[in-house]
């Protein structure tokens, strides 16, 4: 452990995971505990320093072995100022510069991006796309995250809000989103959404896990949910492939658990409905990396 | 004229375009001819010798003056190799070494793209996006083209078929496009779908020149067509603003001389449903060069 490692920083709205991650993408060292309910910068920024001291200690190393600090975030960033724009499930942060008052207390160097785009990276270096010069990246869950991948690099956009595949129109006319938009496919299979549906077809509610459970021992209502995701995601996906032209589209998150479920039938609505060429060469591929690709992606922003 | 200037060629289905282009993005000298039907490879290649032949004694300059000819073609390219795929409208064109048939004949080193990158190029340096680092370019015509320029380089994708914004779906279910996709958005405001709905509209046939006059003399039926065409676009758009949230987005192509009266309801969908950050930045223009841009951007490839 001689070479430079580097820490990453994974801030969930309800974890916050830290590791020490070596240069080949693997985690040396890890933490892990709750985000404290609506945590306020300070208190996060301290609670950090702490456990960053503990882990380096654990791990026996010194500060000046790590070559930098990397932290992906759960909402929307400035990242080349290491400003946070606001948390949509975390309250009182609102433009804090979390880059320089983590810098000031760690005596390193702190980098920021927000934690798709720390997952995107991820997979990119270490994980499914490895092999990809271009690709999308999502992540299902309570919302649909995406990062982009353009040339090797991270796609950011003009002014850092890129890869919001989640707001990806799939109808004209149809539900209204969170976000302003209309008929989002996020307002399509987002998990709150999923299982709206899938009380109106059980009659009961039903949690994701039970769904999930179902779908896989063969019930065909249950499939037919996540056949419905995947077919739905693959009309948005298939647009963003006719555009991009990407040689991969790797899917993350929660939901991805279901697999092939949603997977078979994504792919199929690619394969049939986005044009000949573009369709032919994109791969539809789960993620590889799971929960630690927010810990290693978050590194390597450092 | 001492510097050293280029060859421009726009090759369209009826008209081929050539012109003698200067650093700083001006025609000094340029021909018109009509592209023959169904213009055979060799024909076409001899064609274009005798013409630039023409033109560099018209503007008397010698070969060595010329730092090499950008030619953009109406249909799919591998710009690496310089081979044309094919084009969906001149027929005889599969995988045609292009590039390397013209420097045979040229003496000069040749270029090749398709003609909405080649006019992205252009709109991107000389026109309209001058100021942009990351843009959308659009040509509305018989189809909607798209080319894409991230990080101020025109983006051309995993197998060069990148920006093809005409198929992006703009609803789940719909009418099936000839690319195979299903709700294209150039499956409802390609020209032809466009006069398809005017005649239904206006209870006969009715000419795109006729369609504008009307609409821009204050015919509401007309104007009305030209509204629901820039909303159905601000749908599809509203959606690749949130995924690239780009600085700009340029409408070019016949269509477009419709000019506000397809702008502003396209404007305003994607002010109200595109993602708050990335409506306030992008900017929705015309294009700049008109019919110009084909040759300057072949230029550009050069």
């Amino acid at each position: 452990m001689n070479k430079r490692v580097k820490i990453g920083i994974d801030l969930g709205a309800t974890r916050v995971k830290i590791g020490v991650v070596n240069q080949a993408g693997r985690i040396l060292c890890r933490r892990e505990v709750d985000t404290p309910f609506n945590v306020k910068p300070a208190e996060l920024v301290s609670s950090l320093v702490v456990n960053i001291g503990d882990i380096l200690r654990q791990a026996g190393l010194k500060k000046g072995q790590i070559a930098g600090v990397g932290i992906g975030v759960p909402g929307p960033v400035d990242s080349e100022k290491g400003i946070v724009r606001y948390f949509p499930n975390i309250k009182g942060w609102e433009n804090v510069a979390l880059k320089s008052i983590l810098e000031r207390r760690l005596r390193l160097k702190v980098s920021l991006d927000n934690d798709v785009n720390a997952m995107t990276m991820a997979e990119h270096r270490f994980g499914a796309g490895k092999a990809a010069k271009n690709l999308v990246c999502l992540t299902l869950g309570t919302g649909v995250g995406g990062g982009i991948i353009i040339n090797g690099g991270i796609y950011r956009g003009s002014t850092m809000c890129a890869g919001e595949i989640g707001h990806v129109p799939i109808n004209e006319k149809g539900p209204r989103c969170n976000c302003r938009g209309i008929a989002c496919i996020e307002r399509y299979i987002g998990n709150r959404y999923v299982l709206n549906g899938a009380r109106k077809i059980f009659g009961k509610s039903i949690t994701l896990e039970r769904l999930d459970r179902l779908a896989k021992s063969g019930n065909r209502k249950a499939a037919g949910i996540w056949a419905d995701v995947g077919t739905k995601l693959g009309v948005a996906l298939a647009g963003v492939v006719n555009l991009l032209n990407p040689d991969m589209i790797i899917v993350g998150g929660g939901v991805s658990k279901a697999g092939e479920l949603i997977l078979r039938p994504l792919r199929k609505e690619i394969k049939r409905h986005a044009m000949i060429d573009q369709a032919r060469h994109v791969k539809v591929v789960r993620a590889k990396l799971g929960t630690d690709a927010g810990i290693i992606g978050a590194s390597l922003l450092a």
